[in-house]
């Protein structure tokens, strides 16, 4: 009888051998969680908050790794997520927004304009032109980049890969929005979805008939009617779906993508009246109870691999996909002051909406408990993962902007300390406004940091030049060594440095062909910051 | 660098030297399919309808393989899905009619049931015990069969199992719901739907938020708003699905479990037009193109095979899950008699509901164009498809019922004759009544069958006897080898037949204890026919 691997025609790689030379890789993603919403204080000082969540787990995982000070991700979830799947920065992609439905969109959802839900324009501006389809594996998709994923590269290089949780890469309608589509091999509960209907069990996490939205969690039919939360069911369908690639002894990645901490700010009841006890307000005590069931899950991982005996061949990487929520009153606290020290939180340019938690444990590899100061940003990780795999040779359609941190890890390389770190969000994020979240775009190099405050900019009517372009706020200068909380604007004390920093932003995104809002007033692109010099 | 397969501790079956000797197998399995809705002539003999659909990929698979002109299931999808998943016979898992929702229904289902829905009752009869849940792959579970999944066997022995379509084994909110817990590592669109609630595109598979249905059909959203029937989608998505094990050299299973051609009964619009054309009715030449529509994706699929070069190492077995339905006036005709020359249809123990398509077609075993004669039944299936496998050894926590017909399709061994195949059905199966489908169990040995009308034997207040059970239409006997239609009730004239039938029948329902409803006459459930004399 024919064997299937002598049948097909074509070169293959010749898994039999590397296979066992090819660790295994967990990244485990949590959504809408900030940098100080754990005990691991990642620059070395614990501020207040990192001692009101229990995260022993975090602890632990970075106990045995590195963790990062000076991680950064996109303000957004799905600029994000794509970024990580393509290597690509997502202003050049051109994915600057979170993605949702496409072709349709139900009139409860607020601001929807021409099926980009939900997103509207201001009194200065209309919206720009982006990928409001996200990002796409196939061509000729309309309003998508198209990327080869990382994840199909690691599939056709004989990874097992698991999708559990959220995806969140494109709109519905379009095939990225399918895990099935991006490289993965078993897809649990990932859709178009950006948020969870429910995180209940007993609410058979949104799929009830009330009130309908894309947002109900699919494929977890089994624990409908249970009492467990949404975290805790997508763990264990994790560690199920791990049996088979071990059991076969097939290398995997597993993308344990949480929904948590996103809203709906639910109770998780095993960890909720533990805070509640503390004095934390029921918001506070809901997230924190959120935070501690991810902490949790993690801490469930390990000890599975530990279990199966391949804990010692398993890579495990832990980020967030932008910073923590700051707008939300189901969260409890003071708004706009929950990632202090970091100023803002999601959707921001600030450090708060960009700076994140990176816990990398690379067995053999990484040192115990040490900490990278070097800058990395989430356009890094597809390169970086290519090294973890020893994956050294590969194909994409797209040309990467990122670079493999995985020398940091190692110790064996660095990489420059005044790379450019750019944050680009051109959009109006609600219906209500946030002038220290909408329309910024910011650059960072080496400790100075660069903010362009577009409603500012779109003011005049010509050229200001610098001194009345910082006056108006359109331009900002912060030094983080001294000033991690962005409250002192220091442009007018340094011109150079600004003009520095705004001509390489204004470079960068000039090469990117980012998108920029349209002025009403003039009907042309924002200009960019050099261009108002 | 320690390699998985060394890592994982306990007895692995060694994959690598068995994996080459398994045939891939595809079991392509059909919804509320007849008989007689092909150009397929399983008995040798074309009747009328035969003409009426253009199957060219069905005749090709029939002309490589072998045709069975008695095979059957039950008259319901749930209870054939667990069958086959189970080895077991329906009545004996207590499982005879379909899953639904559990814990709790939308208002709008009528009919409902303490969470059983849409069962009613009758005015003779509550519902009888059974079990609601479904089939489930853990122990525990209430209202549940418990057993080992076949595809768990074939899993834990190499296979790179794959599902696609419709699951229906379970209600929703119990493990057995999804594919994901019965042995597949991969999922694409199974889940506790029993149909579709659209079949276009277009109109997302019907995830839009007009009204809300358990039946939307998930993880589709690549094709929202695309010009395609789910019949097409669901095909590319399974062979884009076979790329990997192919690649791997895995031996893969497919269960390419097709959501057509059940309602809502919708026009495939690449093959409406001709049949429009040749005279059929809106209705009739919808359903011809859901038909039309299931025979190219074998098609494709065969396509596919030669393509990658593994058909000659690719078990097909084309199936359909019960009768064509005939109780439905959007699928056009008479109704009733859209199975002529059989008797009824879906729902039914008269042959229209239970008599059904089957192809095998084994390569380097099965003999080209052949017909097989003798009687097999969803249960057979677990122990062909092991047979199939060469899977000799294996435990279950179930004893099966069913036999392997693999030695008939080779033609080395076969089965008796005579073996009783038993339909059972006490359930009333909608709001409207219907006397022919209703509350009946049946039993065919040899080209015998006896038929147990359980409303006319709810009648007797005591024992009435053989003759006065056979005069009130309690008992009806047919000789299938010169009344396929089943026309002639001969029990008055052949009692000791009759007797010897029902005997083998209560008996068997005895040993299983299989569900029966209660009569409210009396408070008890309903006496099997042997009981009545």
């Amino acid at each position: 009888m024919k064997r299937n691997l002598l049948a097909v025609s074509g070169a293959l790689v010749p898994l039999a051998l590397s296979a066992a030379d090819r660790p295994n890789i967990i990244f485990f993603l949590i959504d809408d969680y900030g940098w100080v919403d754990s005990q691991v204080c990642y620059d070395g000082n614990e501020y207040p908050f990192n001692t009101r969540f229990d995260t022993p787990n975090m602890l632990r995982l970075a106990s045995k790794g590195a963790v990062f000070s000076n991680a950064y991700a996109c303000p957004l979830s799905t600029p994000t997520r794509t970024s990580l799947m393509t290597g690509v920065h997502a202003a050049h992609e051109r994915i600057t927004n979170h993605t949702d439905v496409l072709g349709w969109v139900p009139s409860d959802i607020i601001g929807a304009v021409d099926g980009v839900a939900p997103e509207g324009d201001s009194d200065l501006f209309t919206r720009p032109d982006w990928n409001y389809g996200g990002l796409s594996p196939v061509p000729g998709v309309e309003n998508t980049f198209h990327a080869t994923p990382m994840v199909q590269i690691l599939r056709d290089n004989g990874y097992y890969t698991i999708h559990v949780g959220k995806a969140h890469w494109a709109g519905a309608g379009t095939p990225g929005s399918t895990p099935n589509n991006m490289g993965f091999l078993r897809n649990i509960a990932g859709s178009s979805n950006g948020q969870p209907r429910s995180y209940l069990g007993e609410e058979n996490f949104g799929n009830t008939p009330e009130k309908w939205t894309y947002n109900s969690v699919m494929d977890m039919p089994q624990y409908y009617g249970k009492d467990i939360f949404l975290t805790e069911a997508l763990t264990q369908e994790a560690l199920k779906s791990l049996d088979y690639p071990i059991e076969q002894g097939l290398p995997f990645y597993l993308y344990m993508s949480h929904y948590a901490t996103h809203g709906p700010i639910t109770k998780d009841k095993r960890f909720y009246d533990k805070y509640k006890g503390r004095g934390l307000d029921n918001g506070q005590s809901k997230y924190a109870s959120m935070v501690e069931g991810v902490d949790r899950s993690l801490g469930e991982i390990m000890d599975y691999l530990d279990e199966k005996g391949v804990a010692d061949n398993t890579v495990i990487v832990m980020y967030a996909d932008n910073g923590g929520k700051c707008d939300n009153l189901a969260k409890g606290g003071e708004l706009h002051r929950q990632n202090l020290p970091l100023r803002e939180g999601k959707g921001s340019c600030y450090e708060g909406g960009v700076r994140e938690p990176l816990i990398v444990f690379w067995p053999s590899h990484s040192k115990a408990g040490s900490r990278i100061d070097i800058p990395v940003s989430c356009e890094d990780f597809f390169p970086t993962f290519m090294d973890f795999a020893g994956i050294g040779e590969y194909t994409t359609v797209q040309t990467l902007d990122g670079k493999s941190f995985a020398p940091l890890v190692e110790g064996t390389g660095t990489l420059p300390a005044d790379r450019p770190i750019i944050s680009h969000y051109p959009h109006r994020w609600k219906l209500e406004r946030f002038s220290d979240i909408d329309y910024l775009s910011a650059v960072r190099v080496g400790n100075w940091k660069f903010v362009y405050r577009m409603e500012n900019a779109a003011q005049f009517n010509g050229r200001p030049g610098l001194k009345a372009a910082i006056d108006a706020g359109a331009f900002e200068l912060y030094n983080l060594s001294e000033d991690l909380s962005e409250t002192r604007n220091v442009a007018a004390r340094y011109p150079k440095k600004t003009l520095e920093l705004l001509k390489i932003l204004s470079d960068t995104l000039r090469t990117w062909d980012a998108s920029m809002p349209h002025v009403k007033a003039t009907g042309k692109t924002l200009p960019l910051p050099d261009e108002l010099l």
